[in-house]
Formats: structure tokens, C-alpha cells, sequence
């Protein structure tokens, strides 16, 4: 309590009287719940001691929260490793082991002081290097709650290019090793977003799933803040789902004041220059004026907030590397401002931490407005529109993906094998290196392409490290499952048509491993020598192929690599979660030779006028060509008897000095340059296929491509190096023209889950001032996009994130390449030139998928689709007739772990390996609510006879990062100013019949007991 | 052991072997003398623990000592009490008090780690701050060893442009404040002077009195150091004193293989960017490769010693704020090197000290080559001469010299007052401040003028306020001693005639306070408004006086401060250490009046040619002058028939771009520009004084004066602003030539004590390869600078420190005054403008006093006269009638504390306060050995019966730094190559009879008793 009685003369100080919130904003005072909130608060202490340890707060004060905190990038300027030995300091000044050992001896040396650390991937590898007397007085800050893990992922991942799977697993990778080093009291139980460059809806959804009990971040539009400032709505409740029902996708979410960073010249970093605090005798004493300031600072700040608690930052980029400097400052100033309440100050300030401050907030017991639309795109001032890194870097975005892709395969073989998988004729097979590569590549400056070329280089290379040890895996569970110890080959180069096995070989297998619930079907393409194949599938039927020429685009990009002058294709299919076993022969037919050689001889030398291609077919597509520039005119859905005009260009912005940079998208002109008016086209035609070349430049061309049966059309692209020799660097965009009226709007995806409506110049939340007609309506687009009007839905599904928007009416793009000249001064320091092996700028494929149906066909369409583009099969080649895994062993040319199919709508999202005898299990409803009047049911999973490979001896129903049961997930319920949403009653859990609602995830960990020979369990 | 059957082939490491040096240079193989070495190891370990403490070596290896130290700076960049809270880090990051609280954890963790401290001046103020618990910990840190303090000064002070008293009071200072600490295991075994820009050789001789074993610096001359590392000289025995005794004045001086800094790339402090030692399972692992670089960095440093030891001084500037950063690695370092020794490597590598280091080079017993001159001047490369600091900040190197004698005369006052110096009428009477600030202003970049302008401001801030606290105790003292609480004014700008008190009252009395233990002379010369005044004597006798004009340079200097139209001129005389006090009264005359009038019109415009003074003459001395040029043209010694052409002429040497600095001289042309080729002159003569005033341009004049009864000639030059609007800096010097035959032959003072022959263009150690005629050729000069031929010599006192040279035979110059328009580049950062407060530049004023006469009678006249320069009378003003101190006290117009006056030879170097009981009293005989017939004969001295203040109730002699009884200064005794000089044992202290050698300093404790009312013990 102040005293004014003991109030000293001297102390000059204006005494800054803390002004509480009117109680028009405060529904507090009309609705207290003392009961209810009593009940919360014993659910929010489970942790015993961490609500005790909260510092002691004051009733009738400001009270000014300080959170020590470090920001440590999984990866920027600097490789992980770098960051965490402190290596290369020459680029920048970043030690994370130093960091951790200084923080631990100020929080052991004084129980009032607090620090809170994030990410797990550094943390996890300074443990490991701990002696067990470390480790034990780490135990104790933690169980005392002195020292906070917040957020807890592996890394902060990205929430721009980021696809929901990938965030789910490397959340659950840090979380679980800090349940399993630290127990309850290593929860966190905020998620802290500090400095990603906008945020997804999905991202809120997913941590609410999680059971984070809130949410701060520090990035949002410069426009966005300044509003919610004015409004004291920097602090509200994010609906982060329309498909599940609140508060299940409610999360409470916080604007920091200052980013991620101290007030203005509070910073007390070895990084920063602000005056310490000098209270002795010297000339250098400034208690007084910094007192002062922090009183005027803490008010201001309080004016944006509605309850008598703030947050302070205090910490940013690696700091604490030297957390003296911090802590004897703070200490001072702790010290010196709670002098003035002597003085009549109403201030209070103390060491404290995200959860404490939260649970302040809580107590506070308003109610919330509430949020339905996400945080892009981020500006930091007019015409700094972070819109570019939704494209940036885009093969390692492909990369990425498609290590996603492997790592599920992977993860998947590990838990249908077993223990053989790991330990097998083929050396150690481990997922651990492919899935901590993958949490590390989600860091937001990794999958973003905000980091500096070495480190990109350094990202890609851990990747590969992981496919490497995952290739063993998958090689000794495939072997063990089909009982051939074969020699697999992985093809990692299909993409340009290289593989020496299928080049060479006169005869061998394809092994098409499908790891989603339902059966697929994948038009197989290998690069081969000879001119004509047989193939047969699993059961010895024969199956129709086609061999077609590489095309010129292909060798251009392939340079010195590989030689294969065709294409072999053929049709081929596997059973849910199962492979297929094909076997390719080559056959020596001389007319056939002669015959190919003849149309290789015309393919070479294409005529744009008279042999240009007018259109291509089959049963379900047609798609038009202007006979005269060559590009695609119309495309018309034959089933649906839709027509619909689409002019396809893929153009070029070209980037102006100093605006566009890795992070920065800033064209210097609103309307794109054609890379070129015409194209130079020529047609491939067979009953599997038809594809029409479009060469738009040397660097820049397509393929329109319809196979048999297929209800889309596919353009592969085919962009780079892209030139700057003429001193600008160039935004490389195809989009698509139609007559669709939109009215301004059009809808991507958030992190391959929901969908957002756009819409042109405007936002949902605050009267838009808008600076960039094109970089200021960019979206990240992690999976589709689509235009739309009454009737008809043009939807474009991508195979990595690419930003995208809709700049005019009818119109849709995708950002697919781009290079530039500057740095943006977002600190990178580096253009994005990505030189590449050959310095000239790597040349990127990629393809784009095009639905043209109706609005209520499309979903149905696009989500499957989707589905198989992120989980598409996997390739495995052998040549064939390698040994008996078990003596007499039967071969299985064929193989589904699933007694029966999934259901359309529902996804194996997970099936993984958890320990040595249990496996984790994600089931995912993959509609929204009301998108599909097929799709979007409820659906009941008999999830205990699910598995052939395995019975499960006993599940148990998790929060989907596997941290806690799921009927001890109880979050803080906070109220939203539309009405508190009553939690539904969870009901207790039947294997038999697991229900799925739209868009929910429901995660398992199984016991299980491997069944029979095939699968698991199997000896050396 | 080394063992090979342990050897780890995976280890590629190439083993380098220790080559022990040839046995040539190594006769301990011959003379072995194991009794005395015991003994000595005995000795040395006095302090019991220490030497137990030093790290264990292997004698068959090359033992590679760590030297953990920080490099602290008491201003630079910053201000002391900037660098020591670390504020203002945009200038420098540097924050000592982080430093200290970073290191003494780490050394507590861990007893095989060490560290070394230096500048107490920091400790002090840290330690201040500290709890009795971390004070503790400390102080067993200290006791085991492993914080060990070296050197121990209050700073580690310039060498070029100190003063010894000064020297002396700052070593005395820090070493008494960890004596008082630490006790024994406090003191300092080695000087360590890392970084002072040139060494002195007095600096080694009072080192070697304050009881240091070894010596170790890091900057010296490129081509010296080069000579050295061939020659194996690195180490060496400097015989530092011709006239003490052999080892009296011998130091071991290692030096150092560095710099101060650790080898390239294994900079572990948060400033570096070496890369950490990594050898975790890591792309950024580098063991191996960093222990074969550190193995092959150790055996190309082994080559340049002579013992299987040598160090690697790892640290720096400010480093060790974070000392987790440097330890961590260097415990992988050792951990990683000395296991190769599996390998058979033959390097050891530990954590030592310098004190450790030193131990093991003497138990190698090696004998040592002597040095007996100086390492200056320091060049860093060619044309890199840092000789430019020797002048640098003219004005605060005569405020530091002049703040040095006040502070000496506040010491004696507070010895010979008693307690009520200290508290008395006028306040709390305080000699600290001024000593503390003189010992912070010793430091080698405060008083060496190389630091920035905000911290030279600082320095001189710190002098005033050290000038206040003393002023009040001198009041203190005098009132008690005079019996009389007069109103006593210190009047600071008599040098630019500025004194309101003498200005405009009508009577007034000056005391004249001598600080030497002989009568003194002293011209008084205050500004007054009146035109006649009468002036008496202690006695009531009158004094002749004289009123001349203020000259129209004095104006113009003064700018708006004071308007004294007059200087009135009296001689006066002080007995030793006491006071006399003089009255003087404002007469009314009207015929003076009218005639001063007159006198003053003519002077106001003196006409160069008719009225051109061709002479001025005393009994002693005649000057002619040009009487076209107006030049000083030949010096006549009238007593000794000597006559000399002396041309004299202030000239320029203008700076090219980018070459002189604050440290560094490097003049565009060897032929420097005269300001002008004649000087206007005039010409005031009377009674007491003859003046011919010099006017060379509007920014440089000079007074060429001859007082009655002065045997030399004072030059008062006035240089500056100097105008740097024609785009170049300038350098200022006073030449003068003569046609003496000098043989590239001049002399110089060594800290104001001995002096070195210098010869031009020639170093005594190396074959020098000169780079630059003048800069090259330039030393300091602290006192004095003579040169001779066989029968005379031409010898100039200065006022201040400043460099000088001979450039050609015959000739002499002395620098006054620079100013630059460029940075040097050695990381001061600012050119050395100077600004001022009217931001034009600084004018500075000083005097140089030339003596003519016979070689063998020029030491009586220089030493007795620059003794009187840096001890001047302290002349204190008061307007008069003060009441009594004690009631019915009797007034002392004259006093001395002396019994008899000391002979002329004995200095009384120090008399100040110890401990309330007892004062600290220093001898000094002021001649070298044969300098002077009379003045170099040893001299006895009753001490017991010296001083009439005080009882001296107990007497210990101490050594120089009074940290030890002279009887316990047993010093290791290096072996020179000449043979070992036998020690000479100690004779008892005779109190009656206390004898000084030529040059020697004797340092006493002194219990007293006060004697009477008029010193010490008096009661308010």
C-alpha cells in the first residue's frame, strides 16, 4: 500500500496517477462470477506452484508486467548450428548455449526473477550438454515456474507459407520434449507468435487445439494497430474456425505494445546502447529522468489496454547472451519506480511472464470483442507490404512440401514395420533426422525464403540429411512388408526427368506407395532410354503406356544432369495406405523405334502457325488455344457443360530499385509486362495424354496438360534462371483472365485447411488506406485459390505456398518466381538472387491445377485433390529380384494397412511411431462445414478395426499436440462480447465409432500390438 | 606423461615437438645453484597460497600460459564512470561493473581458472557496491590465487607525459587500497603495462623501487620488436636507474608476444568473431583444425623466447563482460590440446598468470641480457611515430602538472594541520578528491591528450572538483596555522591575469605557501586596476613592487573574462615548507598615475624598427635581439663570460591529410614554416623586470622576460587559436639554434627524473631503418631538454610535458601546441581540435626557461630550478581582517614546519596524511650520480628532528608504494649476462641519520604526535 507519510522530499518525480479502464468497456463490475471464475482458477493453477510463483500483483495499481524474454531464430543470417555455438559472429552476434547459460545462473541466484524461452530446437541441444546437476536446477526454476517455457514448438514456424500438417508435427516435436523433460509444469500454456510477418487464422485454430489459453503476437498492419490502439482492441478473442463449434477454435489473442521489443531506451541488452542505470554517486546518475520516462511510458501504454495490467518485452533477437546486463538494470528499475508509490505513484512493476500477465487478464474478468479473419497481409508503414515472401525461395517451398510428403511416408512405414524399420538390413533407419529437419525448415525465416542463401542452403541440406535416413527406414520396412530385401532406389530428380535406374535398367519394379486412407490413382512418368515398354501391375494384367520425347524445356532445365531422351507414363494405382508393385520391361520393337523417331524429328522443330494446337481433350475437359499467340483461351468443363473463357499469360513485374525483397513484394508498376505476347507451341498427343508446350522464352514456359480420365487441368510451368542482365530484377506471376463477375472477391486458403474470403482494397476490421493496388492485396496461398461467381468456381490448387490475389475482377494469380536485385532493409542484408549450382539463378517447375466446375461441385472437387497433392504417393524403384526378406517368405506385390478404406472426408492425418509401443493416430474431417453438401457430414470411424498391421490394445484421446489427455484439456473460457459460448460436454471417447465434425482433428495415442509377419514385429 | 600407446589414430592432428632452447643461451645447464633457488622459491611465496595455486607445468613440454585479463581504460572514449556503468555504449560498449560481476562467478565455479585484474581505480568503485558475501568470496578468490591483482596502480598510467610524482602517488594509491583489502595476497608481483604507447625508463626504475619482480608491456617499436623475436631479446634484465645501485633499480621486462591481445583467431570475447570451439556432433565442429592451428601458433611463439614457457594474454579492451564466452572456450581449448599430448604432442596448455609465468621463467635460471635506455620513440610501422601525443592537449598537461603541485601542498597542509584541515571553518576539507583525479588523469590516455574531447573535459572537471575539496582543507589549515579565519580566495587564471579579488581591492594580503624544504624566491604577479601600490613583507618591511600594463596578448587571451589593466610585480620569498604573508595597499599618486598613462601610449604602439629593444640584461644574463627581425639572436652568461647565437622562432609544421593525431606526429615537410619571418616587438623595462614582447602573428606571440637576480631567461609563449581555416592542421614548436657543435647528440628527462642521451636518427638496440627525419626523432620531455658541446649547455625547463627533439646539430625545438583537422586511426576517433568555449581552438600560454652555462654547472641550475617548477609556491589571497581561529590566538604572518631547511640535494617528495595517526614522508635525492660537483655527493639527513609540526613518535621505512617494510622487499634476483649483482644488505634505519644516494627515494611511515596550537590537533 502507498504511504504518503513516508513520501521523501527529494524524489522529484511527477507522480503519474494510473487511470482504470471506464466501466463502459469493463462489463466486469455489472458481471462478476466469482464461482466460476474460483473454478477456473484451480483448473489454471494444475500446475501447482506455477500460478503461486506468479509475482504478487497490486489491486489499485498500474501493474507493469516485465517479461525477460530472448528471440532466437531456428536460422536466419546464420545456419541453427551457428546460432547456437555462436558461430560466425562475424555476420552477426547470436549465441543461443550462451544465452541459456546465462540466464540459469540469474533466475538460481534470485527467485524473483523471470525468463521465458521458446524455442525448443535450441533448448533441446543446450540440455543435452548439461551435466545432471544442470539439469536438476533447471528442473526446479521450471517446477517453480522462474523459468516459463512459452509457445514450446520447435521452432516459431512461419504462418504465411506454412501448411497445417507440418505446423501440427513440429509443435508436437518441442512440446513433447518438454512434457517429457519437465511434466506439467513444462506446458506452456500461451502461444507466443513475436515476430512472424502476419498471422493465419488456421494458426489460432490449431493452438486452440493445442490448448493454448491465449495467444500474443507482435506483427500486424501498421494501420491494423494504430486502429486497435484507438479502440483498446489490442487484446480480444480470436474465432479462428467457422467450421468448429466455439469455443473449440477460440483463442485469446494479444497485440504486444512494442513488437517484440522494449520500450524506447529501456533496452539493457549487451546489443543496445541505452543508458544503464546509474544510481550511485557519478555524474552518470539518471535514476530520476528514467524513472520519470518509464512512469510517462507505462501510462501511455496503459491508454491502449483495457484492464490495470501491461506487458513490456524485455528482450528481442538473441539477447541475454549476457543476461547480467538486463537483470541488474531491471532490478534497478524495478526498485527505484515501486519507490515512488512512497510518493503517491500508482505504478507497480515486477519480473513476470506471459502466463502470469495472462491470467491477470483473465481475472479481470471482461468480456471480449471478438476477431473472424486473419492477419494478412502485414505492412510496416505505406507500400511495405510483406507480400513477397509468400513466393520467396520457391523450389526450397517445393521442397519443403514434398519433404512433408516423404516424412508422413516415413512416418507411416515406421509405425506399420516396427522396430525392423529402424533396425534393418538396410543400416539405421530414423525419421527423428527428417522430422526435426522439417520443424526446423518451418522457422519463419526457413519455409518464408527470408533467410540468407547459406542458410537456405544449410535448410535444404538438413532436409536431405533426413531424406537419407527416412530412405533407409522406408527401404527396411518395405523390404520387411514385402518380404524382398530389393535394392530401392529413390529417384529424387523425376521432377527433370532423371534416374539412372529407369534409364538404364532393361527391366525393373515400381513401387507406388500411397499413404492416404482411400485408394489413388497416379499417372506414373519415368525418364527411360529405349522407345517402348511393357508394364504390368500387381496381378501380371498388363497396363497401357505411352513413351513421349523429353521435352526441349526439360533438357534446358536438366543441363549437365541426366540423359534420358523419353518419358515413359503409364496409369497405375495403390490401395489405402499400401503400395502397388509394378513391374516395367523393356521391349525392342524397331517400328515402334523408327516411328518415335520420326515424331521426336517433328516435335523438334514446332510450328507456331500452322501446327499450333487448337485444343486438347478428354472425357471430362476441353481447353481451348488462341491458334495465334498460342496461349490458353477457354476452358470448358464437358460434364457440366461449363464454358468458361481463361486467358493464361505468365507475366513478369519487374522489381524497381530497393522496393521487392525477400520479404517485400513492391512491383513499380501496376500492370505486369508479358514475358511475352505470343508463345511458341507444340502438341503432344497419345490415349494417356495430351499436352500443348507453350514457349514463352528461354526462360519461361509451360505445359498444358490433360491425361486421360483426369477432371483438371495441369500447368507445369517452368521459370528460370531468370535474367537480370538488363539491371532489374523481375516477379514472375501467372494469371488467369475471365469474364467471372467476382464483385472484388476471392478465397485461398489458410495453411491448406479453411478458406478466407478476400476481398480487393479492404479490410474486415478497420477502414483500409490502401498504398499498393497489387503487393497491398497479395495473400499467402498454401494450397488454392479460387474466383467465383453465382454459378461457376474457377480453383486453382498449388503445389507449394505461393502468394496470390485477384487485382481485378475476373482475374486470379499466382506469384511462382522471383528474383531481385536489393535488399529490402528488413535485415536479411542480402538480395534474393539465389544464384543457384550455376550462378546464373535457379530455374523453378511447379504445377498448377485447374478446376473449373460449379460453386457447389468445387470443394468436393478440390479437397481431394488437394489431400493427394500433399500426401501424394511415393515412388520406390528396385531393379528387381533381390532375396527373401524371411526365408520363404511370400512376396507381396500389393499391401493396405487399412482393413477398410476411409471415407472421403476423412484423412489419416497422422500415423506415426510414439514410442516403442505405441503409435500416434490423427483423424481429420478434410470439408468444412456447409462447403459440400456430400463432403461436409459428420462421419463415424471405426477407428479400433481400422488397421490390419496392428491392433490397438488401448487408446487414449489427446489435444492435438499429444501434451495432455483430452478430457483434461481445459482451457481458460473467456468471455466473448457476443455471449459466453457453453462448452459442450466432451463425450467419452468409443473406439468403435469415432464421430468427425467438419474440419476437426482428432488425435490418438494408440497401444498396439504388431499382428502377423507382413507387418511389424519382424526378426532379423 | 606423454603416452603413445594411447594414441587415438582418428586424431590427424600433426604433433608438433618443443624444441628446448640451444643450451648456448641457457647457462643454467652450467651453473645450477639449487640452494639459492630455494631460498628464493621461499621468498617469492610469501604470500602462502599464491604460488601453491600456480597451475601445474610439464618440464618436458612447451607450457603454453593463458593469461585471462581484461584491458580497462580509465577513460578513453568514454569517461571513467562511463565505462565503468557501461553507459554511452553508442561510443564504445565497455561497462566495467559488468566485467567484474561476469568474472568472479566463473572463477568461483571453477578453481583451475584464473583471472587478472589491473586498474584499481574500477575495482575500487565495483568493490564499493559489493555485499559482504560476494566481498568475501572475493577475498578467498584472492587468497587462493586465483584473482590476481597485477600491477595495481589506480590507473596504468602514460609513461610518456607523466611526471613521477605523480607516478609514484598513483601506484601508491591503488596499491594501498588492495593492501588494505587483500593484505599480502593482494599485492601485485608484476607491472603490466600493456598498452602505454612507449616506456620510460624511470617507469622500470620505480617499479623496480615499488618491489615489482617483473615487468611485461606490449607496445614497442615494429623494428625493435622484430630484432628482438630474431635475437631471442624479448626478455630481458632493464637496468633501469645509472645512478642506484644494481638490482635496485633492475626489472625483469618480458614482452609481451601479442600486444595484450590473444593470437589471431582465438578471440573468444563477445567483441571478437572467432569462431567458438565446436565439438559437438556438428557441420561447424572444428577441433581439429583449431588445435592444429593453436599448436602450430605456440611452436612459431616458442621461437621468439628462450624457456619451454611462454603466454598468450587472452583478452583485451573491455573484454570479459561476458566471461562465460572466453572461459567455455578455453576450457575446450586446453581440454582438446592437451589431449594430444596422447599423441605425443609436446605442448602443454594451462590457465596461468603473470605472476606464475614470471615464476617459472626465474626457475629456469637462466641469465639475461641488459637494457639500459627506453623504448621510445613507439612506431607501429613506418612513418607510424606516436610522437604526436607527447604535445597533445597542451593546456590540460599543464593543468595536470600544476593540479599535481596543489595537490602536493593540500597533502603537507593536512599533514601539518591535523584532523582540522579535514574538518574546520570553512567545511569538510578533503585531499582524496584531488588525488583520485590525479591518478585517474596519469592514465595513458588522459594526460597523454589522447582521448576524446568529452573525456578530456571530464578529466579536467574531475582536477576542479579535486581543487575545490583541497582549496577548503588549505583554508582549513592555513586559518589554523595563521591563527587567523581570513576569507581566502584561490585565484585560478593568474595566467591570464584575471583576479577579482587583487583587481579591485584596495588591500589585500598574499600568502605565499612554499611546498619545498628550502627558501624559495618567487616573483608575485597579480592583476590590479590601480597605478601604485605599496607592498610589505611578513615583517612589516617594504617591498619593492612594479605596475606594467597587461599586455594586449593577455588581453586578447582572456577574451571577456577580467578587466585588470595591470600586472603589479613584487618579489617575494617563503621559508621552507611554510608560509610568509605580504600585505599589499592601493597607493594614490597622481604623478604615477599620469606617468603609467604615458608609458602606456607608447607602449600601445610599439614601432618595430626605431624602437626595436636590441638587449635586456640582469646581473647574470644578457639577451640580444634582431633588431631588424625582432628574433631572440644570442644568450650571453655574463657571470661565466659565455656567450651563445641562439635564434629562437616559433614555427609551424603544417599537418598534411590524414597524418598527425592525437597519438601520432607526422609533419608534411621535415622543414617546418615560421609563423613569420619578424616579430613585432616591444619592449617594458623597470626595476624588477625586463620584458621584450615577441608578436608573431595575430595567434603566437612570445614574452622574452628576465627578472632581476634570475640566472635564466623565461620565454612565455601565447600560441593560439591556431586557425585551421585554410584547410590544414598545425603543429606548433619553438625552436632554437645555436652553432653548438652537438654531434646528432641532445638530452632529455625521463619522467622528470633522470636524464637520456638521445641521439638523432639512432636507436642503441637495433639498426634503425628511420622513415621519418622529425617525427622519428621526436621524445618526451617532461622536465627539461638540454643540448652541449664539451664546455656548454643550452638547457630549456618546460612547465608541462611536451615532445622535443634536435633535428640538426646545434638546434633544439620543443612542441607547444597542435591542432588537427584529422583522426590518426588508432581509435580515438576525433581529430584533435581542440575547440574551446569560443569553439575557435584552445589558447595556450606556457614558459620555457633557458639556461646558458658550463656543463658541469648546468645540473645545480636545472635540477634546484625544475624542482621549483613542479612545486611552485602556492600563492593564496585574502582580502584580510579575518577574524581569530582560537580566541586570543597570536596571528602568523610566517611559518615553517620545517626545523633546518633540507640541504638543496634533498627533496621532500612527499608529506601527506597517512592514517589519522601517522603521515607518509618520501626523500629524494634530486641529482644523479656526477651530474653535479656539489649536488651529487650522498647526503645525510636528520628525520627524526625534521619537522617542527610534529613528533615523529615511530619511523618505518617502506619501500617506494609504502606496501611493504623496506626490510620485506625481497625481490627475485634475476641473473644478468654480466654476472649477478650482489645485493647489498640493508643497513638498520637510523632515524638521526638518514642517508640519500643520488637519486634515490626513501619512503617512511611515520607515527607523530602533534607539538603545538599552530599544527595539528587544534580545536574549533
Amino acid at each position: 500500500m502507498s504511504s504518503n507519510s513516508m513520501a521523501d522530499p527529494r524524489r522529484p518525480n511527477k507522480v503519474l496517477r494510473y487511470k482504470p479502464p471506464s466501466t463502459e468497456n469493463n462489463p466486469t463490475l455489472e458481471d462478476p462470477t466469482p464461482d466460476y471464475m474460483n473454478l477456473l482458477g484451480m483448473i489454471f493453477s494444475m500446475c501447482g506452484l506455477m500460478l503461486k510463483s506468479c509475482p504478487a500483483t497490486k489491486a489499485d495499481m498500474l501493474n507493469v508486467h516485465l517479461i525477460p524474454h530472448t528471440h532466437n531464430d531456428v536460422g536466419w543470417l546464420k545456419t541453427v548450428d551457428q546460432y547456437f555455438y555462436g558461430a560466425r559472429n562475424d555476420i552477426q552476434h547470436a549465441g543461443v548455449q550462451y544465452i541459456l547459460d546465462s540466464v540459469i545462473p540469474q533466475l538460481l541466484a534470485d527467485p524473483t526473477k523471470r525468463f521465458i524461452y521458446v524455442e525448443v530446437a535450441f533448448f533441446y541441444r543446450w540440455w543435452r550438454l548439461q551435466a545432471e546437476s544442470m539439469r536438476q536446477a533447471v528442473r526446479q526454476l521450471v517446477s517453480e515456474g522462474r523459468l516459463e517455457f512459452i509457445n514450446g514448438g520447435w521452432c516459431m514456424n512461419d504462418e504465411a507459407a506454412t501448411h497445417y500438417n507440418a505446423m501440427i508435427d513440429q509443435m508436437t516435436l518441442g512440446l513433447r520434449f518438454l512434457q517429457e523433460t519437465f511434466g506439467e509444469c513444462g506446458r506452456p500454456r500461451a502461444a507466443w507468435h513475436i515476430d512472424p510477418f502476419g498471422h493465419s487464422r488456421e494458426q489460432a485454430s490449431l493452438f486452440a487445439q493445442m490448448g493454448f489459453d491465449g495467444f500474443f503476437f507482435g506483427r500486424l498492419d501498421y494501420q491494423d494497430k494504430a486502429s486497435r490502439e484507438q479502440l483498446r482492441e489490442m487484446e480480444q478473442i480470436w474465432r479462428a474456425s467457422a467450421s468448429l463449434q466455439p469455443p473449440s477454435a477460440d483463442l485469446f489473442t494479444g497485440v504486444l505494445p512494442n513488437g517484440y521489443n522494449p520500450p524506447l531506451s529501456l533496452c539493457w541488452d549487451q546489443f543496445c546502447s541505452d543508458s544503464p542505470i546509474v544510481d550511485d554517486a557519478s555524474d552518470e546518475n539518471n535514476v530520476n529522468s528514467l524513472v520519470g520516462y518509464f512512469l510517462e511510458t507505462a501510462a501511455a501504454q496503459a491508454k491502449h489496454y483495457r484492464t490495470n495490467h501491461i506487458v513490456m518485452t524485455m528482450g528481442s533477437d538473441f539477447q541475454y547472451e549476457n543476461a547480467n546486463l538486463w537483470y541488474k538494470n531491471m532490478d534497478k528499475l524495478i526498485k527505484h519506480v515501486n519507490t515512488q508509490q512512497l510518493n503517491g505513484s500508482q505504478v507497480h512493476v515486477l519480473y513476470s511472464t506471459p502466463t502470469c500477465y495472462l491470467w491477470e487478464l483473465f481475472k479481470a474478468n471482461l468480456s471480449w470483442s471478438l476477431k473472424y479473419d486473419d492477419f494478412f497481409p502485414y505492412a510496416d508503414g505505406p507500400h511495405q507490404f510483406w507480400t513477397g515472401y509468400f513466393t520467396s525461395r520457391p523450389a526450397f517451398k517445393r521442397y519443403e512440401r514434398l519433404s512433408n510428403n516423404f516424412l508422413q511416408v516415413c512416418n507411416q512405414l515406421e509405425a506399420l514395420a516396427g522396430p525392423v524399420a529402424r533396425t534393418g538390413p538396410y543400416g539405421e533407419g530414423d525419421s527423428t533426422v527428417l522430422r526435426r529437419a522439417m520443424a526446423v525448415a518451418q522457422h519463419h525465416d526457413a519455409v518464408s525464403g527470408t533467410e540468407k542463401q547459406h542458410v537456405a542452403n544449410d535448410y535444404a541440406k538438413r532436409l536431405a540429411a533426413g531424406w537419407d535416413a527416412c530412405q533407409i527406414l522406408v527401404s527396411n520396412a518395405l523390404a520387411s512388408i514385402s518380404g524382398n530385401k530389393e535394392n530401392f532406389i529413390y529417384c529424387n530428380y523425376l521432377n527433370i526427368s532423371v534416374c539412372p535406374l529407369t534409364e538404364s535398367a532393361s527391366t525393373f519394379m515400381v513401387i507406388l506407395y500411397n499413404p492416404l486412407g482411400r485408394r489413388v490413382s497416379w499417372n506414373v512418368r519415368l525418364p527411360v532410354k529405349g522407345a517402348a515398354y511393357s508394364v504390368t501391375d500387381p496381378n501380371g494384367q498388363t497396363v497401357p503406356n505411352e513413351v513421349v520425347p523429353v521435352s526441349n524445356f526439360t533438357r534446358a532445365v536438366r543441363r549437365d544432369r541426366g540423359d534420358a531422351t523419353h518419358e515413359l507414363i503409364f496409369p497405375a494405382s495403390a490401395p489405402p495406405l499400401g503400395y502397388s508393385s509394378y513391374t516395367v520391361s523393356k521391349t525392342a520393337s524397331r517400328d515402334l523405334r523408327s516411328r518415335l523417331a520420326k515424331r521426336i524429328r517433328e516435335q523438334a522443330q514446332p510450328r507456331v502457325d500452322a501446327w499450333s494446337p487448337r485444343e486438347i481433350q478428354n472425357e471430362h475437359l476441353r481447353v481451348l488455344f488462341d491458334p495465334v499467340t498460342g496461349l490458353l483461351m477457354e476452358i470448358q468443363n464437358l460434364d457440366k457443360s461449363i464454358s468458361l473463357p481463361v486467358y493464361n499469360a505468365s507475366i513478369g513485374n519487374d522489381d524497381s530499385a530497393q522496393a521487392s525483397g525477400a520479404y517485400i513484394f513492391r512491383p513499380n508498376r501496376s500492370e505486369p509486362l508479358r514475358v511475352a505476347g505470343r508463345a511458341h507451341t507444340y502438341l503432344v498427343k497419345n490415349k494417356l495424354v495430351q499436352e500443348v508446350y507453350q514457349n514463352f522464352s528461354s526462360w519461361c514456359s509451360q505445359v498444358v496438360r490433360l491425361y486421360a480420365g483426369q477432371a483438371y487441368v495441369e500447368l507445369e510451368w517452368t521459370v528460370g534462371p531468370i535474367p537480370i542482365d538488363d539491371g532489374l530484377g523481375k516477379e514472375i506471376i501467372s494469371r488467369f483472365e475471365t469474364s467471372l463477375q467476382t464483385d472484388g472477391r476471392f478465397y485461398t486458403d489458410s495453411n491448406g485447411r479453411e478458406i478466407l474470403e478476400r476481398r480487393r482494397d479492404y479490410r474486415a476490421t478497420w477502414n483500409l488506406s490502401q498504398t499498393e493496388p497489387v503487393a497491398g492485396n497479395y495473400y499467402p496461398v498454401n494450397s488454392r485459390i479460387y474466383i467465383k461467381n453465382k454459378k461457376f468456381q474457377l480453383t486453382v490448387l498449388t503445389d507449394r505456398s505461393q502468394g496470390g490475389s485477384s487485382v481485378a475482377d475476373g482475374s486470379m494469380e499466382l506469384m511462382v518466381h522471383r528474383r531481385l536485385l536489393y535488399d529490402d532493409n528488413r535485415g536479411v542484408g542480402e538480395p534474393l538472387l539465389e544464384p543457384g549450382v550455376y550462378n546464373d539463378g535457379l530455374v523453378v517447375r511447379g504445377r498448377h491445377l485447374i478446376f473449373l466446375d460449379t460453386v457447389e461441385s468445387s470443394a468436393y472437387q478440390h479437397r481431394l485433390q488437394a489431400q493427394q497433392e500433399f500426401m501424394a504417393p511415393q515412388l520406390v524403384l528396385a531393379p528387381g529380384g533381390g532375396p527373401s526378406f524371411h526365408r520363404g517368405q511370400r512376396s507381396l506385390k500389393q499391401f493396405s494397412a487399412l482393413k477398410q478404406e476411409l471415407p472421403p472426408s476423412v484423412h489419416l492425418l497422422t500415423l506415426a511411431q510414439w514410442d516403442p509401443s505405441s503409435v500416434l493416430i490423427r483423424l481429420e474431417h478434410q470439408f468444412e462445414r456447409g462447403e459440400s453438401a456430400n463432403g461436409s457430414q459428420p462421419i463415424t470411424v471405426d477407428l479400433l478395426h481400422l488397421f490390419s498391421s496392428f491392433t490397438i490394445t488401448s487408446l487414449q484421446e489427446m489435444n492435438l499436440v499429444a501434451n495432455q489427455k483430452r478430457e483434461a484439456m481445459k482451457r481458460l473460457s473467456w468471455r466473448p462480447a457476443t455471449g459466453a459460448a457453453r462448452r459442450q460436454p466432451y463425450p467419452p471417447l468409443d473406439p468403435l465409432g469415432v464421430t468427425l465434425q467438419p474440419m476437426e482433428i482428432r488425435t490418438f495415442l494408440a497401444t498396439i500390438q504388431y499382428t502377423g509377419p507382413s507387418g511389424g514385429q519382424a526378426e532379423l
